[in-house]
């Protein structure tokens, strides 16, 4: 085995999917396994992707008026029990603090599976009046929820990377609307930075965030026809408000229970991005969310102080226009296990300067999604360059859009929805809204509802009852 | 009581010091008490400014190539006991995790007190050679120290926003000068950013980091006489390298034990911010330091379209020039009730535009720190304000040395250092390097060692041994 198939991926994206992930996620050092079942550490260029993503959100949660916040990751067993149906959910997986060095806690202390109840604990002494509100909160940080099955990085852990949002309105119009809201923004930058489609609609009831009154989720479909959940948005109606007391006087100084919502997305969206671009050679990342959108390699067997000017000048420019450039000069490596590297890490554009280039007034850039290669002028290359990283990023939409649309079906009888879903994709059935129903297929096929069209009338391709519901099926991660 | 009092801050900070830094940060909102023990809650005023510090702090490690990432927040047990005097030092201050849902945890899993050990254990994995170094990973995160002395928001409380680094080199030298240029990065941000002077030197071998092999430290003198520990760069020479094997192989495939550094700075540096430079009135944001530099408000009682176009060209232009700058544009408050608010909340400079001002083609700029009000000119206003949020900053910086300077004296002998540090500040005096002198001083006046000058040649306060070394003692938060 020589030393670059120990680097590089060693298996394909069409054979072994699951290894091919594992490989990509490790070899291109995003992250590691951490010493703790079930948990992973994210090294530089994994976090640096995570930041990339938590900026585009920051800047769209901002327009929204949301703003940011802390919270303890601690919560009290108490505060974590008042909302019953809430606890029922979390319980099973929640860690749980028994001592502080050898003093026993009395009341037992939880690692946040998520924020609601300490959150709402606080909410409901800060808000007071109408003129209190909407408040709009948003944490970045992590949840705690103990793993069973095998972990997979980003996709299965035990902690992960995350941001929790939590609003409260003085009406229920108000809320519903910002549940829509959130799914939008989620939408958008899912599309627009990871490059990836999705299907939206609301969850079942099985399905849906426990103790809330409904859930609006985006769904992706996976390589390997596997669906996964890229975000949420949960309507909590008054269902918090009142064990928690978040109340507000109106402007005639009439008390009501406030309206509340929360929203979140996780680390698990950079699971899908690798999954759903990434290739044999290893990662593959949309300009949009690559910390180094385009790499420069110079090539220095001679005339090394031009090279080197030419190289410093375009990165100069391109640094100017706002292009996140990387210049590589290692010496102690060669050109040739560059290019891998930057492969494998999925650098979106590299471009090569050697002496010749310059000599003839150009340069070669590879494109890291169709690894094909193209000369270039260097007269007029930052332009050039900047205009291929926003082709590639609407390229790497418009092929997930198409992978996607070939792992989506429609499912017209109960036999069609089982093939279908052994095949592997989304599966659009009719479904009569009971969990009998709903159990049955899970059972049979493994596949859940992901969610749910607005579309009703069709038959209940299980129990044939009509006015039935059009539901989005696929096994899920 | 009129409403105003019991909006502002009712206790002077020449009065009870304790009580009044307490109201600064309930009352501006920068953080409030969860309802756990020891653990508070930052509101989005709080989370801003702290967003501010890691912001100025993370351009400052990028320049010395430290790259962020991300570790889990639980550690083993089996782990954390590895480096034996590490784990006795932290031992008692640990929360403890034992279940999972109702499953028992074989290996006990801490709440991280500090990374060393989990991270030196993905070190082992991940540096093989030489052109692995120098590595540098900094983690944004918070660390778990259970406190059972009363909690004070930013100064004692069992969970903390913080951020730790950890390098490893090949040699010794390389690895001090790091604990050194990491010392002068706290040191920088802390005096250019916070406006806060601060003490530099080595910790006594009883104050240094346990585990290390000497920590060096930056000291600030509080207004109340107490000293704060604002920032700590440790070397930890090969003391960890060794117990988690953490080596390389140099160029002739030589196997050495790595030197490593870990250094940190916390939300601490927000509570010295608030207690250095708030005054009766609230808070007080040197510029660099406010997320809101300039607040716009404007004066709405008659042409109130002129007005407000007079206001948003303002804004546009210095938010154009990078100025951090919010219109105040509520139309359900007064605007004296905004001026009390804004005061207290700390902004820097407040513009007034009403339509009086603007016929005189003027506006009205009020200063925080000096509560001064100036009138100015519309034209070239832009630059005047610019130029006035520099002034404000350096004149800070300046009002706090001399406010340190006066809190700071000189023992020449025991009785000296006891009156000294009954009343307050930082004093030197000569110490003999034994810990039963720093003992009986600790006991008798309350005063711990903060740091060590490089200063020899003394005659120690206490026992009175020749060939001592100046030190710098105070009590201490």
């Amino acid at each position: 085995m020589s030393k670059k198939e120990h680097i590089g991926i060693t298996e394909s994206k069409s054979g072994n999917f699951s290894e091919w992930y594992t490989q990509i996620v490790l070899k291109a050092r995003l992250a590691d396994y951490a010493p703790v079942k079930g948990m992973i550490v994210l090294r530089p260029d994994g976090y640096a992707i995570w930041e990339t993503l938590r900026a585009a959100l920051d800047k769209k949660f901002a327009q929204e008026g949301v703003s940011n916040a802390f919270l303890p990751v601690l919560i009290p067993e108490s505060l974590l029990v008042r909302e019953k149906a809430h606890f029922e959910g979390f319980n099973p997986e929640v860690y749980w603090v028994t001592h502080s060095g050898d003093t026993p806690i009395g009341d037992r202390l939880a690692l946040r599976p998520t924020s609601e109840t300490v959150l709402y604990h606080m909410y409901s002494k800060w808000v007071k009046s109408w003129r209190d509100l909407p408040l709009k909160l948003n944490f970045w940080n992590t949840a705690l929820r103990a793993e069973i099955k095998s972990t997979k990085p980003f996709l299965r852990t035990s902690e992960f990377l995350w941001q929790e949002g939590h609003t409260v309105h003085e009406s229920r119009q108000e809320a519903e609307s910002q549940v829509e809201k959130m799914l939008d923004i989620y939408r958008e930058v899912t599309e627009q930075y990871l490059a990836i489609p999705v299907q939206y609609g609301k969850k079942s009831a099985k399905e849906q965030f426990v103790g809330g009154e409904y859930t609006l989720t985006i769904e992706s479909i996976m390589p390997d026809g596997r669906a996964l959940q890229m975000g949420t948005s949960h309507m909590l109606g008054q269902n918090f408000a009142k064990p928690f007391s978040v109340k507000y006087a109106d402007s005639n100084n009439v008390e009501h229970y406030a309206w509340q919502t929360s929203w979140g997305v996780s680390w698990r969206l950079l699971g899908a991005m690798i999954m759903v671009h990434g290739d044999d050679h290893g990662l593959v990342l949309p300009p949009k969310m690559a910390h180094i959108q385009v790499v420069i390699v110079p090539i220095l067997f001679a005339d090394t102080d031009t090279v080197m000017k030419a190289v410093q000048s375009l990165a100069e420019s391109l640094s100017g226009m706002g292009v996140r450039v990387h210049v590589d000069a290692r010496e102690n490596v060669s050109p040739g296990f560059k290019f891998n590297d930057w492969e494998l890490r999925g650098v979106p554009l590299r471009v090569e300067m050697g002496p010749r280039d310059i000599k003839a007034g150009t340069m070669v850039v590879a494109r890291r999604d169709t690894l094909s290669k193209d000369t270039i002028q260097i007269d007029g290359a930052p332009d050039m360059i900047q205009q291929m990283l926003r082709t590639m990023q609407d390229d790497m939409l418009e092929k997930a859009k198409e992978q996607a649309s070939k792992l989506t079906g429609e499912a017209s009888d109960y036999m069609a929805l089982k093939e279908g879903i052994r095949a592997g994709g989304f599966w659009w059935a009719d479904w009569c809204g009971k969990e009998l129903c709903e159990d049955t297929i899970k059972e049979e096929t493994g596949a859940d509802i992901r969610l749910l069209s607005p579309k009703t009338g069709g038959t209940c391709v299980v129990c044939q009852s009509g006015n039935s519901t059009r539901a989005l099926f696929a096994r899920g991660y």
